[in-house]
């Protein structure tokens, strides 16, 4: 262990006003109370362990509604209620199963099943399953490159998570277009089924699922993402001119949409109680895992501003609203809803934030505003500083709050360190293990002093 | 997950001058050779799974300083030698116990195991054991206070790690001095061993071992480190005026001081050979763990700067030194080592840099060094930014490089984000698998960006 000395801080970006003075004193009595009495560990220790995965329309998401409900009315809401509205209703509807067939080097017939999960709005092979010999494509252009082989077969993508993106959501948004639309594409050229290298980096052989969307010009054929390691495998073998055959079992499919609701918390404004600000996450959560950094954090994290606000006796000017969304995964219809009942009501939103990218140590904000508003969002990066959170981007705001953004409302996101967030995400390892305490802590803690310094000095 | 937007940084610290814009070319090509043919995350696996714990004197740390020499060679050093020097033998001596013993409520005898690790350096009870009543002290003051009740007792040091430090180190710099000097303290009052309540603040039950020393005044008493939900027990009963007894059973003991080496690579300058720049870790460990964070991120970060400036073909001006230190952990006989035989050879050294505060994120550098440099150093901020190192500050190199520090050389430390280091440290749980493979890798890269920007443009 390297020598301990106090840490002081070289570059001081700009002079400390006295005003900024009276804010660092406010917001390190916030970070105390946030490490010292913290509830967002324990919080999020109750969402993913005793109702787990909470995909919309699930029975867990109303059992994380009924949660969400009372933890807000717990932590000091002047009020608490929820917002309806229509969500989509897809199920994994059993295990999911894809094994490997293929002939050993002394020919010998040899099966080896591979670690995998079907798409989030999939539809299932049926209780027969399928077989077909599989296809690998590198990329979509190799796909049209091969198209004349596809027909019948299972396509492969194996479209690799670029390492050089030091933000790991750049390799996502590089990558996620297979997710999306690999499906319907390979469809398009007559393939059974599509298998899809994971939206990951990690070393291990967990598969990520993740929304895909069909092309409604071409069959909706089932979709599996598999493991690294299984990919890696399989395409090593493929490299080798063997034949793989592939055996699949999905079972996905809609139900009719469902009720969902938005769960939202209220904390009343003293001076513009007709002004409001808007901070929250998604409760809904992918079905296999617990939904621990995506996006138990954000919500735990949300809960815990408004209780160390209520713990400190502040009183807002604005009035500020706790907002747990139904619905982000597969639909967004929590958010849509949310910014049409506020344009409905022709309601002021001043200030929109989320989070939604994991409960790791903070880095930074997301800015969707305008680059007048940012140069003054930026003045105030020397109070986040000593708190992880100075790094303030132009971009990135958070799904949910997007609808809010298109009706012109400042919007920003928490930007946690990326580096382990895609370790975890739609994957059956995103549990509440992988979480660590303060890292959980120092989010809200950031959150809640840019929620601060809006409120004090608006946008 | 949030929306993916690619991020511009609106905080631009300085202006990009023509050398910056070739400096941060060579930069973003040490990244990508790290991201992508990066051999730290296996040399870790390596380092930890087969050898594992490595404290001085130990066969495994022969092991350690052999598969040095290889990995050093491998990665294409022009030299690789080992430096001898005497290090301290302590060892375990075995499994340490501690069982406590109390009446229950329904005055039944009753016996509760601890999870606990003799503190490094400490003397064992012996085969026989001890067996004493225990007494709780919450300071240095409260032991004085209490200084009647102390004789024939074990001393349980129940201080708190601070939460409200954002930085981890300060609370371990606050709370570290109960593990150094409370044997003493309580042998002074005729206590027979101690208990103290582990180094970290996580919520798990991993006992933290580490260095203590005995005051030469006064006996050698027993000392171990209790997990914490164990101590928080203890504390609760002894709140409860029950009487708890402890049997202890430890068998740390001293050998004769043995050789250890310090594993040295080079890198030939070709500009300024005799002019020295040195980066290393501690290649020991303390024996419970695999030693991963603590400090084979160090070593491993250290050979891959090396492995991805030969693979870039890039020749220093200065020589290089890559140094594998013999033994930080309980005597620091390798730094010491080091400094005393570049003193000796009137060598000049011109910057030394080690990574010894774990394998994650990084978020800046600690300086060692003048004002004046303080300020050369922080205008390459921008160029580390990018890759997460941007945040220079002053103090918190490294324990093994601080002899050369006091020699008058310019010396830094990597400052990772310290959320999770004091999970692991001194622990059974630090092990590979705690380590992330992208931060561990991001340490490197910001590394390699600040030796080569310091042989470039000096010091």
């Amino acid at each position: 262990m390297r020598r301990v000395i106090l840490l002081t801080l070289v570059l001081s970006v700009s002079l400390i006003t006295t005003a900024q003075n009276e804010d660092s004193i406010f917001i390190k009595r916030l970070a105390d109370e946030v490490l010292t009495n913290g509830k967002a560990y324990s919080n999020l220790h109750d969402l993913t362990k005793n109702i787990g995965g909470r995909l919309a329309g699930s029975p867990q998401m109303v059992k994380a509604e009924q949660w969400g409900q009372k933890v807000l009315q717990a932590s000091g809401a002047d009020n608490v209620w929820l917002q309806q509205c229509m969500v989509p209703h897809w199920v994994r509807g059993g295990k999911d199963e894809t094994i490997a067939s293929f002939m050993s080097p002394s020919a010998k017939k040899t099966t080896k099943p591979l670690y995998v999960l079907a798409l989030g709005n999939s539809m299932g092979t049926g209780s027969k399953g399928l077989s077909a010999p599989v296809i690998e494509v590198s990329s979509f252009e190799d796909l049209d490159a091969k198209k004349d082989l596809v027909n019948g077969k299972i396509v492969f993508y194996n479209y690799k998570f670029n390492p050089t993106f030091v933000s790991t959501f750049n390799s996502y948004g590089d990558a996620v277009r297979y997710r999306g639309g690999g499906p319907s594409q390979a469809a398009k050229y007559g393939a059974v089924a599509i298998i899809l290298r994971s939206m990951t980096h990690s070393p291990d052989n967990f598969p990520h699922t993740g929304a895909t969307r069909y092309d409604s010009a071409y069959k909706k054929i089932p979709a599996v993402a598999v493991g690294l390691q299984d990919a890696d495998w399989l395409d090593e073998m493929l490299s080798k001119k063997t034949t793989v055959t592939l055996s699949m079992k999905t079972n996905g499919h809609f139900l009719p949409d469902t009720i969902g609701h938005n769960v939202i918390g209220e904390l009343k404004g003293s001076e513009f109680p007709d002004q409001y600000i808007t901070v929250g996450g998604h409760l809904d959560s992918w079905d296999p895992a617990e939904g621990a950094h995506d996006d138990g954090a954000g919500i735990v994290q949300t809960i815990e501003i408004l209780r160390a606000l209520k713990a400190l006796h502040y009183t807002p000017k604005h009035t500020i609203r706790f907002v747990l969304f139904a619905n982000e995964e597969n639909g967004l219809r929590g958010g849509t809803k949310y910014a049409e009942e506020a344009n409905a009501k022709n309601e002021k939103h001043i200030f929109a934030l989320e989070s939604d990218a994991g409960g790791f140590t903070p880095r930074g904000f997301g800015l969707d505003m305008s680059d007048e508003l940012i140069s003054k969002v930026s003045k105030w990066s020397p109070l986040l500083t000593p708190y992880g959170a100075g790094l303030l981007v132009k971009g990135g705001d958070g799904s949910d709050i997007g609808p809010l953004n298109k009706l012109g409302v400042p919007t920003a996101g928490l930007n946690p360190d990326s580096q382990r967030y895609f370790v975890y995400h739609h994957a059956p390892n995103d549990v509440f293990e992988a979480v660590n305490k303060r890292e959980l802590e120092l989010g809200a803690i950031n959150m809640a002093a840019l929620i601060y310094l809006v409120d004090k000095y608006g946008l």
